[in-house]
């Protein structure tokens, strides 16, 4: 199960999986209409591997000795695609820069431990030498939480933790299971049901991620509504970091201080090597069921998933489409569309003559519930009521089911449109329900003004991914072909930071669960506060003084002296 | 609502409440036979206000005049009585030894911002100076978290948050609200429930507590099980830091690196003064219920509330008290008791003949339920059933009612036992369901060695006050009459060492939600590892460089060199 061996170096997922828009008879000219691409030809060649620049690893041979000491030579290894496919995660600029042949600094090596015992192995030689360590999940991070620093001259070590998957104990009168850190989702709920348990994580990133990925990221899956966002999930982590074993207590809640395992928690490699987390497990549902509901607009959808968050129904999934969205997938349905059906038959005259629908304005939503019989009916009752009062109606299991099915597939799409030529992104935000009106049209407007701004034409849309007792999850997806006027990241660079301001201009956040790499970092300080950033700091530089963990992600170097900075506010700059 | 002007300083609370057991027939004896002591003998004198040896405040005078300036010289105290108050919070080492005139080092001036602005200006002076801030809410921490180190020759700072103590704004629609951190909680609700709100924190302390108290020590509730543990519930914070003004969004969920707002709970003043927190609020529920319960043993009633914490019913309050804490609750019970009615009556000969109860193993358990009519009727007959199935039965809303009406003036029990020379005290824990059982078994017979090592007559009991999907609170109560045979101090660390030792020994935490200040320093480590600790030290010592923030709490000062320090394993001792 070491899934990331297949992944492509230059697009996402397995080499045998493809989007495509043949069986899709309405999405051609969707793609044509909205963002001006031919679908039908093939632009963008990318550079073979065998063209690539790749360098000769830069390998002290006693750092090399001392990780085939650590874990046997077999298990260390500098060949050229190995270290391609762990330079960098999938995010855009990864995808593009790759495919160009713009590789950038390569990890000089790639271990592949297979215990606890090893990692710290590697870690007392990575230490030993003052070279990098940099840990490997599942590679899917689309933040930059992986690409070693471009000008990093140390020995960079990318640590992959593909070996460490197994479940080693589910104990199930406490509902806790101790599982090792490089598990693939798949593997990892194969492990689970077969004991009749599952975690319920379930990223869009799902079948090429691991937990360790998802722990070092704070990651939501799509029934984090029910089981929690991975922070919730994760009762107890291990890990081994410079100042030794970490290992915090699988109890349920805890008075001992800021919480440890909180630190650990997002930290995307910066204290250590999670070698060990503790995880709620549930038992398989009796019943699980996808419905979908249309609503006649985004603030009537919004609304219901606002109310639904209050009341006393508990979705598993609640997940609500603007327009521009509900457009798109009703264009990715197979022939004959449900939009077609829709459109032409009864339920389309039904929604416009009895109930007043916009079918331009009108809003997909799917809305999962588990568990028993009797508590899905309840539950069901509950949401329908609600969805009623807000103009809602159900359309039943057949979307829902269809969405299920298919919802890891979405990456994809980005490889068939950079394949074209287009350009794809997502970015996702997290604000209270009162500022989401807003903050949609604030974002919609930033983002349409960038396009404009480019020239280019541009497709951007949204949903509510996760609802919580007080706020959302917002989650833009935009496409453009870019102008040909100049370099395509520098358009991309214009659209993502227009978005992403608006969110922390809005007082949202840089990311729900996307962490924050290298490509948030700039906007940090706006989310959590100088002070904030400088509480990272203090405990990064506290636990890693050599900065040898992951360096340069979530946040920078330290500023130099001329700018406000904790050495500054330790002299008394601030407030001392 | 500054209501620790009101609180005794040898003592809990209110100068108006005291307990009672003239109107409890059963509990003279009860208390004579368990703990050997005569309720009608008063034996502690303590000494009188006017004895204690009140040195003068050592408050140099540029600081009293930039305090003076920061909040007005009405706001300024050195009075005796004030500082004594201030000087520590209401464990049972503080009660016994502020009786015995055994004051410790007062703090030398208690200031009382009403702003940020204001708290920005003592945190200034105070750098200014290098003298020590402590903030103070309630001054009801029991883990010794407000007490100045005994040799600590800078002037110290007492910051009484209480005239802070506004509700700013609720957002109803977003479902929180922006408070003020020295509200107390009746001040606090009263504000909220005008509005239709609740926050639903209602810990034992309450009447004398504030929010930022309780988000400094990661609080816990009665009701916790259905609106969160103050963690659960602070969506964001702001606060004054040495390194400016700390402000965190109240987001429903972020991926920004480790969470700032997680590292702001539990931090008992270590990173600075909470100013603000934005919080859940939930509207007041349409009905509110406690049920009392009986099971034949406490392995049913555990087993009971494991199966409540899996299944589909969310009740408001979890607790089940073991069969010693049974008998009390029944001999507090006021004239005709309750066990007078359950032994005479038919109750007891239906739970001894029909259900085969064993009346002296039996449990009295607690569960109450909050929402609407329907909802609340729907999870009573899903308990009912899980409680059956444990040999259990419902017994009414009669005790339940009490339980609720009483469960503030619990704390003053313990001022009545030190009046006629007796001591109590209580640890709690958390630890995971399947530990339970054992830690539970180990934790009573670590008690009893203890009483017998002492050859005193002591009480040991415990309920399980909190459910959680994968483990339990359990909270332990005892009580004792010293030997007189050495110093009742003495003794008592011998018994309460001896169940926090159990509770780390376990695999439980030092404190499911009592804080780890200074008396439970000593485990944290055992806790969350040294690792953890370090984690800790480099966040407090990274943003508090001079040690001005409530210094000695939580973690000690760094080590000596010979002994394991991060300073060692940062020039290689451990992995570099």
């Amino acid at each position: 199960m070491t899934h990331a061996r297949g992944m492509k170096w230059w697009g996402w997922g397995d080499e045998s999986v493809a989007f495509t828009h043949e069986d899709k008879p309405d999405l051609g000219p969707f793609i044509k209409r909205h963002i001006d691409l031919d679908v039908d030809q093939a632009a963008a060649d990318r550079v073979a591997f065998e063209d690539l620049p790749i360098p000769e690893p830069s390998l002290p041979p006693s750092l090399r000795v001392a990780l085939q000491g650590a874990v046997g030579a077999d298990q260390v290894s500098t060949g050229p695609l190995d270290r391609l496919v762990h330079a960098r995660g999938k995010c855009l600029r990864d995808l593009v820069r790759h495919r160009r042949g713009d590789i950038g600094r390569l990890p000089d090596v790639v271990v592949r431990p297979a215990s606890e015992e090893e990692v710290e192995a590697i870690m007392r030689a990575a230490l030993g030498v003052d070279a990098v360590v940099i840990p490997f999940g599942g590679g899917t991070n689309i933040s930059g939480s992986l690409e070693p620093p471009e000008d990093e001259t140390r020995a960079v070590i990318s640590l992959d933790l593909g070996r460490m998957n197994r479940v080693l104990e589910v104990d199930g009168a406490s509902r806790i299971a101790r599982v090792q850190p490089g598990v693939f989702g798949p593997h990892l709920e194969e492990q689970l049901n077969a004991r009749g348990w599952t975690l319920g994580h379930f990223p869009d990133s799902f079948t090429h991620s691991t937990l360790g990925g998802w722990i070092a990221t704070r990651s939501s899956g799509m029934q984090s509504d029910k089981y929690g966002d991975v922070a919730d999930l994760t009762r107890a982590v291990r890990g081994v970091t410079p100042a030794g074993i970490l290992a915090t207590r699988p109890v349920p809640h805890a008075s001992t201080g800021p919480s440890v395992r909180e630190m650990v928690l997002g930290s995307e490699g910066r204290l250590g090597v999670i070698t060990e987390a503790t995880v709620h497990v549930h038992r398989l549902p009796e019943r699980r069921t996808i419905l979908g509901y249309l609503f006649p607009s985004w603030s009537e959808a919004l609304a219901a998933m606002r109310d639904i968050a209050e009341g006393e129904a508990s979705p598993s999934v609640t997940r609500a489409s603007d327009a521009p969205e509900t457009k798109f997938s009703f264009a990715t349905k197979k022939d004959p569309s449900l939009l077609d059906r829709v459109k032409s038959g009864a339920l389309a005259a039904y929604l416009k003559r009895r109930r007043g629908y916009d079918l331009d304005a009108m809003c997909l939503s799917f809305i999962g519930y588990e568990g028993t019989k009797d508590y899905v009916a309840a539950q069901r009752k509950l949401v329908g009521e609600i969805v009623g009062r807000h103009g809602g109606l159900c359309i039943g299991s057949g979307p829902g089911e269809l969405y299920d099915q298919k919802k890891f597939d979405t990456p994809y799409i980005r490889d068939y449109l950079l394949d074209r030529g287009a350009l794809a992104d997502v970015s996702e935000t997290s604000a209270p329900w009162s500022a989401l009106p807003a903050l949609y049209d604030d974002v919609m407007a930033a983002g349409r003004r960038a396009f404009d701004d480019l020239g280019v034409r541009g497709y951007l849309m949204c949903h509510l991914s996760h609802s919580y007792h007080a706020g959302a999850c917002l989650y833009f997806t935009f496409a453009f072909k870019p102008s040909g006027q100049r370099d395509s990241l520098e358009e991309y660079d214009v659209i993502k930071s227009a978005i992403q301001q608006t969110f922390v201009d809005s007082g949202a956040t840089l990311s729900h669960h996307h962490a924050v790499g290298t490509e948030h970092a700039r906007w940090l300080e706006e989310d959590i506060s100088a002070p904030g950033v400088a509480m990272l700091r203090a405990l990064f530089e506290g636990i890693d003084p050599g900065g040898n963990l992951n360096p340069g992600k979530i946040i920078g170097p330290r500023p130099e002296p001329a700018e406000s900075s904790v050495a500054e506010r330790r002299a008394g700059g601030t407030l001392g």
